[in-house]
């Protein structure tokens, strides 16, 4: 199950999209028609909060709304939809994982950067945009626009101090993140956070596949490439630190709660690895891919 | 102007606190048998996005509410409410300034810790607590929970690439913070992000004292005692990037918006800073008074 955030005739839509990608269930109009019911609400952060009353709801669809007689009322071909984030403007910063992949932090500095307790530091609500959006590249605060491709897991289910072996029962599902980062304001000011969190720097999407479609979360190929280019690929069996784990320290003493957004780290091959460093200019295209979620793809502003 | 949040028969209210801080007046209810009108809303950060509206409707109250022949039906006694943060949820993370006193970046290690670049890291939504209430010591998690007296900006109009001329006209008001930190998590984790992100670590209040009262943000004196003890005392003149200059940062190419809340850095005098350290033990009291602003009292808990 895949769900989308799109916008048609500027209202915000709750989608379910088909095994094929081609088309995308409007989720409350095919509710009403098929079901006779209203419960399902239009925004996801709202839907994920409902549980399993919102996923019921989307099984019994599954079954009957794409072969329903009035299907042309509530099923949507992918061209007629805008696709957004699917968590439009998070309820809190992002959380995100810092050198999760041994081979990025080498890149990074040396074998020493390895970390051997996790680090964590969050990206601003205002970065986040949708698929095919553009990046603004910020010409006037930073000359180091740099890409990190991402597995990203959102919470569903509200849990402090979660045990690794329960923790995946705590993810409502997984989509794809861009990190953009701004090297040099990242290195300047010490903590991340400022170079993380540019306006337009977080790309997320195109859709949240439900958890129940990743049986192993690291265990999936994940790819970027540059206009084209391949720059990074690995996969997320590499994590220093895999998803139970990231969860698990995370809710220690902190309350996460469903909607939260955490990007798993990204692998070796960002342009400030490469030699000479290579940032993003405006006008590059940059796709990223992870095994059973998708595509993210999006383009530097000119 | 002292605007709070409280509880009232299990409701949340936008209040106006008198000269005297003996009283609070129910905005809502104050407008409707005053004014005949109801556009207050019943949320802070919705009051605060509303701008002037809500301030002259305000300014209308403050001249006729507290001598109207029903003032009883809308004003109550501080004993008859329970103060919340005057943010109890933040939109998005609270911004932070580190070591914005140059006398604490030398008790946390030396001179060479002395920023010359802003250092901007957030505490998680999760983190807010009111005035009054008590702060989880995190027993399980952490052996050195540590308090930092702060002032904090909370942000009236949205903005981006803030001149430092400009940047008073974006403030709706002051209120303090008490950014409670776990040290041991803060060094562990190399970012400070989980360190300050315990539940229960941003106690918050007690109230919001509208910018029109403060002419200068920078020129304030700022108190930590814990168990009554003295231990914090300075004055933001000291402040390494004075307010101005924070909100010029901070917006270069990130978007500030009504309702965000940037605590600006604690001066020297942190228990990890003494000599042997003192660190928060269940029980201890610690309160904050900031000139012109208020007290912020809490416990923490057993």
């Amino acid at each position: 199950m895949k769900f989308v955030t799109y916008r048609r005739n500027n209202q915000e839509h709750i989608g379910l999209i088909d095994e094929q990608n081609t088309s995308v269930l409007e989720l409350r109009t095919a509710e009403e028609i098929c079901l006779g019911s209203c419960i399902i609400p239009d925004r996801m952060l709202d839907c994920i909060a409902m549980g399993e009353s919102f996923l019921s709801k989307v099984r019994q669809l599954k079954e009957t709304a794409f072969s329903h007689s009035r299907k042309n009322e509530f099923l949507l071909s992918m061209e007629e939809v805008e696709l957004l984030a699917p968590i439009p403007r998070p309820a809190k910063n992002i959380f995100c994982v810092g050198k999760n992949y041994a081979a990025h932090a080498i890149e990074m500095g040396s074998k020493e950067d390895i970390p051997d307790q996790i680090i964590v530091f969050t990206k601003a609500t205002t970065t986040v945009i949708g698929p095919g959006k553009e990046v603004d590249p910020h010409l006037d605060v930073t000359g180091q626009l740099d890409y990190e491709g991402e597995l990203a897991v959102v919470i569903g289910k509200k849990g402090k101090n979660i045990r690794p072996e329960e923790a995946l029962d705590h993810v409502f599902g997984y989509t794809i993140i861009n990190d953009v980062t701004a090297r040099d304001l990242q290195e300047r000011h010490r903590q991340y956070f400022l170079g993380k969190s540019l306006d337009t720097t977080c790309p997320m999407g195109p859709w949240i596949v439900h958890a129940s479609v990743i049986e192993n979360p690291n265990k999936l190929h994940i790819e970027t490439r540059i206009n084209g280019e391949i720059r990074q690929s690995s996969y997320t069996e590499n994590f220093i630190f895999p998803v139970e784990k990231i969860i698990s320290i995370l809710s220690s003493g902190m309350t996460l709660e469903p909607g939260d957004i955490i990007a798993t780290g990204t692998p070796a091959g960002v342009g400030k690895g490469m030699n000479p460093p290579q940032f993003l200019k405006p006008g590059d295209t940059m796709e990223i891919t992870v095994e059973k979620i998708g595509k993210l793809i999006n383009r530097i502003g000119e």
